[in-house]
């Protein structure tokens, strides 16, 4: 694959209807369980997904497009969702994420990008020059890569009921 | 977390919601994707669900149940899906597991399972003696799981997209 817009805004549409689908009204030993200490829940994961939306990927390309003296991106904050997520529930992040989710991709819709813009280049505080290109793919992998993450993390609950089927289950001990 | 049919049902009970959502109506260049040669596309794990409902999860159950004098599973054909998927589109998997799932959630719960029932053992063609309990744990780890693979298998289709984002997605390169 070679990425666009129009393969890139379907995965985009859809992360707030899968993270609802998948962890709407679950019960709490699913979204808060964890893969050890240091390691994030379902729930951790959906305040990090808005964290994003907040700081990362639309900010980040507004700088870019912008072109202005100073292209560096402020540094992202792994850790963001442990505070701002505190007090609230799962089914208000998902909300809250939803929400956010279609004023970024309203946002996104509206720029009309053609590939003269997505060539355009910001700095990135670890890499160096990235491309608007590499920052929109790199928001529809973080989608994904986070989905499995979460199906992961529920998988190994059930690490010590499948018996000798742990086998078959490789997932269970990445 | 000890397996419980209550913990484990909303789980069984979702997955065809979450494929629907993740998959439905998504681009071919996303759905039939795969981590290279002899690897599963998202289509190609639909095929391999539906054949579970068909001949794993609620057979080998009866087996267990009926206690009968011959208590060995019919090995799982992974690859059955090539065969079965055929001809047929993404949608028309999706409704079929939808419904498939629909009828082995009836069965499963018509059961009304208690704990001695879950104690009971068939015999694994590879594994041996396994308990009923084990298998619904599988059945549910599994679900998970494959949602875990598909979606790791669209995040690897951006591989050579994300630039120097690579590094911070090792799930691509798993």
């Amino acid at each position: 694959m070679t990425f666009s817009l129009s393969a890139g805004i379907p995965i985009l549409e859809r992360t707030p209807r899968v993270l609802h689908a998948l962890l709407g009204d679950l019960p709490r030993e699913w979204t808060h369980a964890t893969e050890g200490p240091d390691t994030w829940s379902p729930f951790d994961v959906v305040g990090h997904l808005i964290h994003g939306e907040r700081t990362d990927w639309i900010p980040r390309s507004r700088i870019i497009l912008e072109q202005g003296s100073n292209r560096r991106f402020a540094p992202f904050d792994r850790f963001a969702q442990s505070r701002d997520s505190e007090g609230k529930s799962l089914a208000e992040l998902l909300d809250e994420f939803t929400r956010l989710r279609a004023e970024s991709l309203a946002t996104l819709k509206g720029w009309q990008l053609g590939d003269a813009q997505l060539a355009l280049v910001g700095e990135h505080p670890a890499f160096g020059a990235v491309s608007l290109r590499q920052l929109l793919a790199t928001w529809v992998a973080h989608d994904v890569s986070h989905i499995a993450q979460i199906a992961r993390v529920m998988t190994k609950q059930l690490r010590d009921d499948v018996g000798p089927w742990r086998e078959y289950l490789p997932i269970m001990d990445r």
